[in-house]
């Protein structure tokens, strides 16, 4: 078969003795709500109590109701849809239903019409079914991402209404059953200034961020439940390493990383997102920032896992793909990228992704993400007690850590500007989150100058990002330059706002001054249980609050 | 539980054990059609050939294609959907696709909307799905009834188009395989002066009739798979008759019988209709005259099976309906009953149906066939070596027989005009195909009176019939009559004009002057496959036209 052409079939094979067992756990709803506006609320909507389903309310043609199963999870819904007669009739028609799945209350407040998304709009979270013969135990097809279900009742016949009884979602995870660790008790004399909002605050977010990769945790480690439900390296990276802290799983992370491998472009890239069903098989597109980070997160597997066999397994695969980003390379061996603009002006080839911020010049980002794979790829050769690669660059001997050090310098000198005390990017110099983040988690810069970069960009206007994904690289620059404090107080401000605007789970883009920003052209399009937002709880244990 | 209540478990039981078995057949599409308005054809509609499917053909968002499977046929849709990347992109995101079954074309060339039905918008013949992987194997939910089908892509993403292969129909019917009956020979010298087109068409018509038969015979005898979906007394007698004299059933027959007797009203009466899913129940509403055919039903069941055993079972039920029954008598022994108005203004509780004519009158009708099945309860009870029942008129002696006597002289007293010849019905003495056919049928005239008033009401604009369920009697009656040459030129004409209208099953109700008539007041809602037209193949076999 066409898609078996490239495949690594031992690998494929490790990976799939590796699936998961999913764990199935039914609840019931907390009750019935009405959505209603709210000029106060971040997403504009709150609920006010709906009458119940207890004393067995009935439904007709038009008639609808929004259950919340309160927090958020992934799985299915069933229950028994009984006719009752009307004036000594019976049942004597089918009964069609459509169904909106809610992360938010947006979802099931909102119409979808008039579509503007640039996605598939087969996945807007509905669905409708026609129930032939009543009464019958229904379980609604597919697998959804949810708080809030309504049930809009389409069509019944004159003579009967319909009643809804034991209505259960069965929520679904790969994440064993009470694997959570213990929570955030801030014991660390260090934190003994925080305010008791901020530690409530701070222990909700993580409750929230575990939620969110609880959510994410299926048969593979999906970037988002509710829509593209696949592997992202990047997204992957991110998910692991907070599983390590947290969940303490390494067999789904190493599944994900023998899933990529598995299933190259027949150059030996790897692609940027895989998808397992209905067999493994890569998507079109490639990230060369996702490419090289692969290195670092078969690194990390290995030290999370000391899986020294798996590491040696995977390292070809992650030594390929600093041939094609090192491509990427100018005559003075600077990381050079078109700038780039939004969703659809991407170069599925060739995408720099680095954050969903249409106007981020990434150049200077890739260039560090470069360096700090190189470095990745050194320690995982001495892990691995591998001889360091002499061909890294191709008609070159540089080993990686010599090309490193190439990098670093011909960084320095294009991207930063001593003056200023930051790195830039682009023709116009742009000065982002992203150059600092990247430049300090690099090495590229340390000490007094990674502060001051990281504080001017970030207290001074700098182009900032949209996505948890770069938030996280924010803080964790922050805590590797020693700002904790700011560490602290920037997931506080961001991530609680994500609390604060309502989320079970945190988002997969979000502005807290644009709340309804998608790079998809479509609220509806969003991921409202991201991965790569899960990362709070990683860092907050960084910071040594647990 | 409250729909046992007044079950007979015993007859459940039996009904239960003579489940028939499901015969399916996998069908491929004869090709790709095209819908094309036609001014000449009698549903408005025709076709020209599509593209087919075989090239690899492949669809995006708001796509579509009509497969004609050529035929009729109740069942499934299966098939292989496979996504095709676009560009070196691969699917990534599900299929969602709208289905549309159609009996006839004006199914898959019109919209259902605005949807202008008196009945549940459920029945409407479209089903939507959503693929989430692709490849995948697809098997649309729920059985239907159809010719075409038509597949609307709603949705994909950009970076797929999706292919349809292997699309099969499996074809559900519990009639057994092969058993069809000899075709039409025409042998009896009697119909040597018919026209070869005569001929030819009285062929079709069978074929037709028997394949509106099979798709019928279901778990049960449906009186229509596309919609009810349920057995109907007064559709199963028909069917039954029908199937004795062709495919030989007489266990499902039975099976329905013992159904209806096994779900009654508390006070005895058996319900218009019932339903055997999820288990055995009876409709809510009651029909007069199909509750005292049950009685003929039953009748005709033993005769044709030799069952005395099934007969004594059933005959308490048969004998309880004419109680109620006789209960519309008034004190001169003539049945009234209102006069009725359409769909919307029916009594459900006493409901005269005798066609869907909303202007007809049906009191001379009812109390024909009260005489008729009068007579039957006789038959049954000397076939049954029973004692005639002395108790059919509460408070009096009668026995069946002379309760017929009293009733023929009842009714030649208040409906026969002997002025003109015919029977008459209502306040306005209304001339129609009903009153004079139930009369013959009845045995209320005979001989050359029976010949005139038929004719009288069949040439001079007596109140036609809007059923193929009245046709059928008109044509029984013109047969009891020794009007077969008349028989044989209706049949010709009426289920003539809808093999000519494209009917590849016959319809529940047709007026050929009126191809349109829908007594739900959707044509979408029209059952084209429907139990009580299958009759034609009754009748030329009662012709002896085999």
């Amino acid at each position: 078969m066409a898609h078996l052409e490239h495949q690594n079939a031992r690998f494929l094979e490790i990976a799939s003795s590796l699936a998961p067992t999913l764990h199935s756990t039914p609840q019931p709803a907390l009750g019935v709500v009405v959505p209603v506006p709210s000029s106060t609320a971040a997403l504009g909507w709150t609920t006010h109590p709906g009458e119940g389903l207890e004393g067995g309310r009935t439904f007709t043609d038009g008639e609808e109701v929004v259950l919340d199963f309160g927090g958020h999870r992934v799985g299915h819904l069933t229950f028994r849809l009984v006719g009752v007669g009307i004036d000594g009739q019976m049942p004597d028609s089918p009964c069609r239903l459509r169904f909106t799945f809610g992360e938010v209350l947006n979802d099931v407040a909102e119409e979808f019409e008039p579509y503007t998304g640039v996605l598939s709009k087969a996945w807007l979270p509905e669905e409708t079914i026609t129930v032939d013969y009543l009464p019958q135990e229904v379980r609604v097809p597919r697998r959804w991402a949810f708080r809030y279900v309504k049930i809009h009742v389409v069509a019944v016949s004159v003579n009967f209404r319909v009643r809804f009884e034991n209505i259960l979602a069965h929520a679904v995870t790969s994440c064993p059953p009470n694997s959570n660790p213990p929570g955030l008790t801030f014991a660390s004399p260090k934190w003994a200034h925080l305010e008791e909002k901020d530690k409530t605050m701070l222990q909700r977010i993580d409750e929230v961020s575990l939620a969110t990769l609880r959510d994410c945790m299926q048969e593979v480690y999906e970037d988002g439940p509710r829509r593209d439900q696949r592997v992202w390296i990047g997204d992957l990276r991110l998910q692991a390493l907070t599983s390590y802290s947290t969940f303490k799983d390494t067999q789904l992370a190493k599944r994900c990383l023998y899933l990529h491998a598995g299933v190259p472009f027949s150059d030996g890239r790897i692609a940027a997102g895989m998808f397992h069903l209905p067999y493994p098989y890569r998507s079109g597109n490639f990230i060369v920032d996702y490419s090289i980070l692969y290195t670092c997160a078969v690194l990390e597997y290995v030290q999370a896992s000391g899986d020294v066999e798996a590491g040696r397994d995977l390292y070809p695969t992650a030594l390929k793909q600093f041939e094609f980003a090192l491509t990427g390379l100018n005559e003075e061996n600077v990381y050079v990228c078109q700038e780039a603009g939004g969703f659809e002006s991407i170069d599925q080839e060739r995408w720099h992704f680095v954050d969903w911020n249409d106007s981020l010049s990434r150049s200077s980002s890739i260039h560090s993400i470069l360096i700090l794979s190189l470095r990745a790829l050194s320690t995982l050769e001495t892990l691995l007690s591998l001889p360091p690669s002499s061909h890294v660059l191709p008609s070159s001997t540089h080993s990686p850590t010599s090309l490193v050090d190439l990098l670093v310098e011909s960084s320095r000198k294009a991207f930063f500007r001593p003056e200023q005390g930051v790195f830039v990017s682009g023709d116009k110099d742009q000065i982002s989150w992203a150059s600092q983040a990247w430049a300090v988690l690099a090495g590229v810069t340390e000490g007094d100058e990674a502060k001051v970069a990281l504080r001017k960009a970030y207290e001074e206007g700098g182009v900032e990002g949209v996505t948890p994904y770069l938030h996280h690289y924010l803080v964790e620059a922050f805590i590797k330059a020693g700002l904790d404090d700011l560490a602290a107080k920037h997931i506080i401000s961001y991530w609680g706002s994500m609390v604060d605007a309502g989320a079970e789970t945190f988002f997969e883009t979000w502005v807290p001054s644009d709340p309804k920003l998608s790079p998809y052209k479509s609220f509806a399009l969003q991921s409202f249980c991201h991965a790569w937002s899960a990362t709070a709880s990683l860092l907050v244990r960084r910071l040594g609050m647990e």
